[in-house]
């Protein structure tokens, strides 16, 4: 399988394991990675030192590509940046924030930079800073969203129309007949996230991992747009923050309805009722939890069964 | 082009044109019919005596099959019912409500009935009463939407795999890309909206017209989710309601700032203002005024065009 974006990472399936916090370590991304596809290490989770050893030990379990993945919003990006940098990984994503601030560093250290998008605009910006693709990430993906809601369906055509770099297509996408759609749509890569957050390698917890296989269609929702929007899993929490959203509460009452360490607390801890279980709409397609290795090969088979039944 | 759809209706290709207020009435049918798709005049905006002279008059500009789609949630549905099948239409689709209640009368009289839902639940309620297809319409179609805010991409793989029925997939399908992607997921026929809508047999104002080919990737928003969620172009109207909405408006008070006739005021009289300018997210995607035939006949070239590429 040859696109844009297996020859600009060097893999063997255009399949991009997105980087999740609590969830993608070295043996996720290593086997990601060792499957065939790419396996990102989330480094939202991480300090430098943790993301500097998660990367020595998927050194140790794969010799293929594997990338980072660095939320620039964090106030330390930059020392994730240069611990990256430093254990040589050359295949960063950064998301949430602009790269512009970082970009020149990661290009002069070698790496491939893809930035995560939510609209034509900033894929406009992040093409402009010298981003070598994009990630176009619907409406329905899990975890932080952007503001305009725009879903897959409709991201991908135009941000593959606004752009000369190659499109990942992200958001909704659990199997092969979502990889098969996004194709459709211009995209020459995916990047999963939900599907191998309910791997046997994923480091959440197995709370956490059932909740993803017991979803339905309707089970996420997205909460907290007027502080950073987040698509969870509707528990206990997001239901108080519904609630509070419902009555008009202020940013500042709902940041405090927040509070802190959420996402560890549903997804390392396994605390469905108080944590942020955060998922991605597709939850309700994943009836199983697999070796990720397995679900890159189910992928790409599905994949070809579904483009050969296309006329 | 042949696939459950096109055996349902007898038609050439399985592209539905979308029922919608104000927009698509004989003309509109009669020419996306004569092309070789299916036409529905919308009934949502007609009274019985209307619905009457309308179907005559598609009856008069083609001999190929054509729909009526009538919104259950209004008071004289039955009355539209009794007209559409007075008339001798054989094709009925049937949103905003639950069919059950009418189809015994519409199988009877020999009706081919559909019903458009927003989720697996309402898809296995429309099959279990006997319902001959479904239209599955994702969170960014414009005008009604479901309250569950499911997306195209993931809504339209897990409703057929739910059910037996012929799934049409609607929602964010506005070319080419988008049917195969649609068909990739596993659908086997599309409903397009607000494409037509844009079209030169389009009965609706000018100004609403050229407010969709003006449209970005970020030019909609889901409001109303409190009364009856509707997808808009965001204006001056929509902009207060939202604001409304921010501050925990009453159901009561969002109704009463509703009001009526605003989708009459957008869409038929050009009120781009203080009118509801219902469109789908894919408004961002449609550059030109078409006639729809023309329509039909790109996407249908675009659709051959992408899936010729996939391998």
């Amino acid at each position: 399988m040859k696109t844009r974006i297996t020859e600009l990472f060097k893999i063997q399936f255009p399949i991009i394991q997105a980087g999740m916090v609590w969830v993608s370590g070295y043996k996720l991304a290593a086997a990601v990675s060792e499957a065939g596809g790419l396996g990102l290490i989330g480094a939202g989770s991480m300090k430098p030192d943790l993301l500097s050893e998660q990367i020595r030990k998927a050194k140790n379990k794969t010799d293929k590509p594997f990338g980072v993945n660095i939320p620039l919003l964090r106030g330390d990006a930059l020392d994730l940046i240069n611990v990256t940098i430093d254990e040589g990984v050359k295949i960063v994503f950064t998301s949430a924030g602009h790269p512009g601030k970082f970009i020149d560093k990661l290009k002069k250290a070698g790496c491939v930079v893809v930035h995560v998008i939510p609209s034509v605009k900033y894929a406009l910006k992040a093409e402009s800073v010298g981003c070598d693709a994009v990630v176009a990430e619907g409406f329905e993906a899990g975890g932080h969203n952007g503001l305009d809601e725009i879903t897959t369906f409709v991201l991908i055509p135009q941000v593959v129309d606004a752009v000369k770099i190659p499109v990942i297509a992200a958001g909704g996408i659990a199997d092969g007949r979502g990889m098969a759609a996004a194709f459709a749509l211009g995209a020459v890569g995916v990047q999963i996230g939900t599907r191998f957050a309910a791997s046997v390698e994923s480091s959440a917890h197995d709370n956490y991992k059932r909740a993803i296989v017991d979803s339905a269609d309707n089970s996420t929702v997205l909460i907290l747009k007027k502080v950073t929007p987040v698509r969870l899993i509707k528990n206990k929490f997001s239901q108080q923050i519904s609630e509070a959203e419902n009555r008009g509460a202020t940013t500042e009452e709902l940041a405090n309805l927040l509070g802190k360490g959420r996402e560890r607390m549903a997804i390392l801890e396994g605390n469905l009722d108080e944590g942020e279980i955060e998922a991605g709409q597709c939850a309700g397609m994943i009836k199983e939890i697999l070796p990720a290795g397995e679900i890159v090969r189910k992928i790409v088979d599905e994949y070809y069964n579904v483009v050969r039944k296309l006329h």
